[in-house]
This record gives structure tokens, sequence and C-alpha cells, in this order.
């Protein structure tokens, strides 16, 4: 079966929560909190958020959701992206991004922020971001928490 | 007559959009979406603000709010900080931010950080963060909107 890639939905809550959970890179908080931003994404009234699901055998196995950043003109940020173990080094973050980057293209964005750790276990993460064409443009010491950095990435989709 | 600073309250809403008004520095959008967060920091569930009003003669001549970041173990985010142009100048916006710091240290917060815009016209909120000890740590292109970069200022209070 092939990789599917469409609108997240409120049906995909507890499935994104699984995969959150199953992905092991988040506490129990930030799974908490990556819920709250689902349910606002997923709302009937989310104008200003983008978020796509990729599914495969009629399961989520990964998901991302972003929003328009107030105070600016075209700027997006993206909040969560996650990809279920069981699926990732398959390109499904890739293919979820890319999804992204189209709608907030067709919407009017031009750019895209996103803020990953700069632990050592998230290598792979900023790796990802840079071979999407992501570069770094900030780093904040100690940001999430005394020896774990938060490291700003920014695209611009001209 | 002398400066005194204590915690924002909703029956400051009025004058603080005076404030954001006459400032020059924001636009309409702006200053509803300035509004918008002053409504959360000064509404009674608002546990994660810190606000706090400057007042001189018996009326509110600036104001500074802020709140914990989520997903970060003991950073904050200035949100907002205005000084009408009456009373520029005078130190009044250091004294919202010294009192802000205080707030956020007796709260267990341990840094701060603050977007600014890297536009000419901003050189002088710039200078204020530097001055105050605030360290440049990232710079997002055309942020706000194109030849508008976000600057990303920080300070840690240890």
């Amino acid at each position: 079966m092939g990789l599917i890639l469409r609108e997240l939905a409120r049906a995909d809550r507890e499935a994104a929560g699984s995969a959150l959970e199953a992905s092991g890179a988040f506490t129990q908080e930030e799974v908490a909190i990556a819920l709250g931003v689902f349910d606002d994404a997923t709302a009937d009234s989310a104008s200003d958020y983008a978020a796509f699901a990729a599914e495969e055998d009629g399961g989520l196995i990964g998901y991302v959701c972003g929003g328009s950043t107030p105070l600016t003109e075209s700027t997006w940020h993206v909040y969560w992206i996650c990809v279920h173990p069981r699926a990732q080094g398959r390109g499904v973050g890739r293919a979820l991004t890319e999804r992204f980057e189209a709608s907030v293209r067709s919407r009017g964005g031009r750019r895209i922020v996103v803020e990953t750790s700069g632990r050592p276990d998230y290598e792979r993460a900023r790796r990802f971001y840079e071979a999407a064409g992501y570069r770094q443009v900030g780093r904040i010491p100690d940001f999430y928490r005394p020896g774990d950095d938060g490291v700003v990435y920014f695209k611009d989709l001209a």
C-alpha cells in the first residue's frame, strides 16, 4: 500500500497521541501540549493552521501541524511534526514537510520557521531539516532546560 | 511625582491602547494583537503571565507583559513592552524590564527571550535590550515582512 497524505482531522487524535508517545522523543508534558496544539489545529475555526496526516494501510503513521505566525506578513511556523518509529527512515517526514510547505505557499506564506532541540539525540531531526533546505538562524542557550539549547531553523520558500 | 510600578490590571486596557497607538511603532493590526495579549495577561486565569504597569501622576505611561514559554523548564518570553512617547528616555522601559525580570526570577524562571525588529527605526529598541544585558542569539531573515528581519535576544538571569 502507498503513502497517503491528507488533511489532519479530529478523528486522528488518538493515533496522533500514540505516534507521539511511541516516538520516545517527548515527555508526558510535551505530549499533552502537542495534543493541545492538535486540538487547535483541527478545530472548525482553525483558519490559521495547516495540518496534514500521513496514512498507510488505513492507519496514521505521522502528522505535521503549523500555523501562520502572528505579527508577520507571510511567515509560518511548524509547531509539531512526528513520524511513528515503525515508519521512520522512509521519507514520511519529508513528504509531510513538502505537503506543509505547498499548503503554506498556496496560502501566501513565503517562509517557514521551526525550532528544535540542540541536544545530541536530536541530531537526526536537525539533519532532517538541513537536508530539506532549512538553515540555522539562531541558537538560544539552555532554551528548553539547562543543557538543552533551542535551535531555530528557517526556510525561504521563494 | 515619582514612578510607580504595579501589576497590570484589566482597567489599564484603554490607557495601554493609547500608549501603543501614540508610540507610532505599531500598525493597527499589531495594536489589536497587543491588546489580545493584554487581555490574556490580565485575565483571572493568567497564571503563566507576568505583566506590570508604570504609572505617573495617576496615569499609565507604559507596560510590559510576558509569559512562561511552553515546552521549556524555566524560559520566559517578553511579549510586549511599550512606553508612551511623552515618558520615553527617562528609564521607564528599564524599570519595567527589571520589574519583569524580578518577577520571572521569583517564579523560578532563569532566562528570558525577546524578539524585536531588525529595521533601522528599531535600533533604539535593540540598543535598549543590549544595554539591559540581552544579547543577540538569532536573526530570522524577512521575519515580519520582506526587509524586516526578526532579531532574537536572550538574557540569562543567573
